[in-house]
């Protein structure tokens, strides 16, 4: 498709002027103070998609951030692709960790430096800039909706709502998302699952007030000695979670999808080294892309309580905090394993001192079926792009929202993402390669193509 | 003595004041952003001692925060007391929890709320107005020396060379030090010891950088868990310090000495509700004083790692770290109590982390023998004023500079405290009771009396 390729080269510059507007504006979902950020983010969203080609464009508020809502339908009889996304981002901390500012959006090395870079409004501008290229070409095989929202990043509390009240008009064939990563520009892949999550926040006080740690010190509990007892004992030796029950629900993996899976090209050697780590830690009896892959998982995210400043303070402290959350596989269910652990949790903590857990937010793991129409179409496009067919590999982060499309609106999510894994999401950092960014608005019409052919 | 009496009623509220002042100045030794304040704090002292009567006043710099010196010389054959203090404080944090603002001391219920009321600024002034009045009513008994420093809060780190370069100087027949509680305003106590500290700090790296925990979850060590699994292995299941050879040189106390700590007026029921927990918590085998008195402790002072904001970050954090202080008793050695400690955390720490473990300061152990000149004076002086005979008790805080004193200048330290252990130490809302406070400055002027008729 020659004149697809001319008009990108064309206008290749302004996308990514672009983009740049989009990724300066800190749309920070978790934090109240960027509030109007996430607005305005909207806001400018809803105008790209107008100037783009779309025949409507509509912002609609929620309790939380709101969602925006476009489309250009062709003709009801072409089928419709439904292009989900988000806007928000993950708070930037620690700030002193970035090179660059993390809304300075910065080129080093042909890699756009910015939060959101990669997660995930780089990859949802591909998608309105492809479907620009469409429009502008005259070469639209599909009816187009996009629905990006900002809530993802704390768990689309108020997108299920939105889902279910307007399922007339989110109506259509596939959900096309570009917001995971693939092995490399070299080895393209396209994940056919996501894990689910379960994230909690515990609290744990001891004494009533902060003590003086030599008054006190032998007479009262420390809520950190004891949150870290908690904690130690979640991980068996094995590393197995040593919470009764949480394997249960577990889909045990066949010899033939774990032989598959060892075939994605994977350097154990190179990965610990590019992590900066002398030895690889996790489950024992599985591999390493098994324990990201097909395996859940039990993180500590933070952790926090008494004097954590410069210099030393003789506190034992009154509080201690932690933030905790599992990766969960088919068929577990996030709020099934919420309780499991919230209850767990309560039932090991000591009586000297008091506990309160509580859900931060949750989601449900998801599987595309290779042989979906959905999946092919998109393994035909990277494959017309990148010259080889795309491995299917199972990524390790959660889309909470899959498993939602498939039951509000009956239909199967296909994940085409363009990152890498080393693109430092949800970290300092954070960066996006410009020939990735360009490379998916290259193939991203080939799916549309594909989609209506097959 | 009447003439004391008088003199304190009439200059009461200047008393006061003048405090008052010495509280407005955020001394904070552990932050570097005060070193200024310390400087204007020690600049107040010197003016006050010399109104006081003081024939010379000096600042003595260190590598750190100055020293005061203060002395009056009446006559070379009369005993010469060296009363010992500081002028810093703890840090205020966390300053959302002070009913009032930490530097703006406020009375409330005949209480003085500020950091550093009673430790140590409100118990140094005591002195410092106790010696205006022997002053100004010509009724000095003996020679009287005053070595007020600024870092007591960071372990005294440039005291040590200042007593050995200074022997002349500060040569004295007792060390007096008001920085330690009594048991209550009814039941007057004096401390006989305080345990040694030894206080480091630890850092464990897990990966290079922070990560998704979703991409990365269950491939590499999380440092939250592993550090809290390495902090919960350091008590056994009877809570006792589980590293080796820590308890090797404690002096265990007689049966004889336990049952006269027994006798000490202590209501465990009242002490746990005051505390706010359901139930206490510590070594098995030894009763509440005891834990707090005669034997160590190992304490948690702050945890930090990952994200601790509002809202989830779904992160696997690169670092976390860990405050921790040991709190010692006699015959235990700071030093190889650190070591001991540091040498274990290396041990255990698995291959999949990197761990730094580094000293912020120590102090050893120290015990008065009640048949001293220095603490029959004490006993005597507060029998005068509060008409009981003071309780010797064993206090589990720590002054580090006692045994200094001792070894240097080869004299006892006496520990005449009129603080309680309720007064929120190294906490929000620092309190200091107006009564003890002028008890204060009535009781040691008989201290001196005593010292030199004794």
């Amino acid at each position: 498709m020659q004149v697809w390729k001319e008009y990108q080269k064309k206008n290749k510059d302004r996308f990514l002027e672009e983009l740049f507007e989009l990724l300066r504006i800190p749309s920070v979902s978790a934090k109240k103070e960027h509030k109007d950020d996430l607005i305005k983010c909207a806001d400018a969203l809803k105008h790209r998609l107008l100037e783009a080609g779309a025949d409507k464009v509509d912002i609609y508020p929620t309790e939380g951030h709101p969602i925006v809502y476009g489309e250009k339908m062709i003709d009801p009889s072409k089928p419709t692709v439904l292009v989900y996304g988000h806007y928000d981002v993950q708070p930037a901390e620690p700030l002193e960790l970035w090179k660059h500012g993390p809304f300075d959006p910065t080129i080093v090395d042909g890699k756009i430096f910015a939060r959101g870079s990669c997660d995930d409004k780089g990859q949802v501008y591909m998608h309105v800039k492809a479907f620009e290229t469409m429009v502008k070409t005259n070469s639209l095989y599909c009816n187009v909706k996009f629905c990006i929202e900002g809530e993802e990043e704390v768990g689309s509390p108020n997108l299920g709502k939105f889902v279910a009240e307007h399922k007339d008009l989110l109506k259509a064939d596939c959900v096309l998302i570009s917001d995971s990563a693939m092995i490399s520009l070299d080895t393209p892949s396209i994940d056919v699952g996501v894990r689910g999550l379960s994230y909690i926040e515990v609290e744990v006080t001891g004494p009533n007030r902060d003590l003086h740690s030599g008054v006190y010190g032998g007479a009262v509990a420390n809520p950190i000695t004891i949150l870290a007892k908690m904690i130690a004992s979640l991980h068996d030796e094995n590393n197995h979670i040593s919470i009764p029950g949480f394997y249960d629900d577990v889909a045990i993996a066949t010899e033939e999808e774990r032989a598959l899976m060892a075939k994605a090209p994977f350097n154990e050697k190179e990965y610990a080294e590019d992590l900066g780590v002398k030895e690889l830690w996790g489950e024992k009896g599985f591999s390493t892309n098994e324990r990201t892959g097909i395996r859940p998982t039990l993180e500590l995210n933070g952790i926090w309580g008494g004097y954590t400043g410069e210099g030393a303070k003789t506190v034992l402290p009154s509080k201690a905090y932690a933030k905790i959350s599992a990766r969960l596989v088919p068929n577990q269910i996030s709020q099934k394993i919420t309780d499991l652990l919230i209850n767990h949790l309560e039932k090991i903590a000591p009586p000297y001192i008091t506990l309160k857990a509580s859900l931060h937010h949750g989601g449900e793991p998801y599987v595309t079926p290779i042989d979906s129409k959905a999946y092919q179409a998109a393994a035909k496009a990277m494959e017309a792009t990148f010259g080889k067919e795309p491995i299917p590999v199972r990524g390790g982060g959660s889309i909470p929202i899959c498993s939602l499309f498939e039951k509000e609106l009956g239909i199967k999510v296909v994940f085409m993402g363009f990152g890498l894994d080393s693109d430092n999401l949800h970290s300092p950092n954070e960066k996006y390669d410009l020939a990735n960014f360009y490379k998916g608005i290259e193939t991203i019409p080939y799916f549309h193509k594909y989609f209506a052919e097959l």
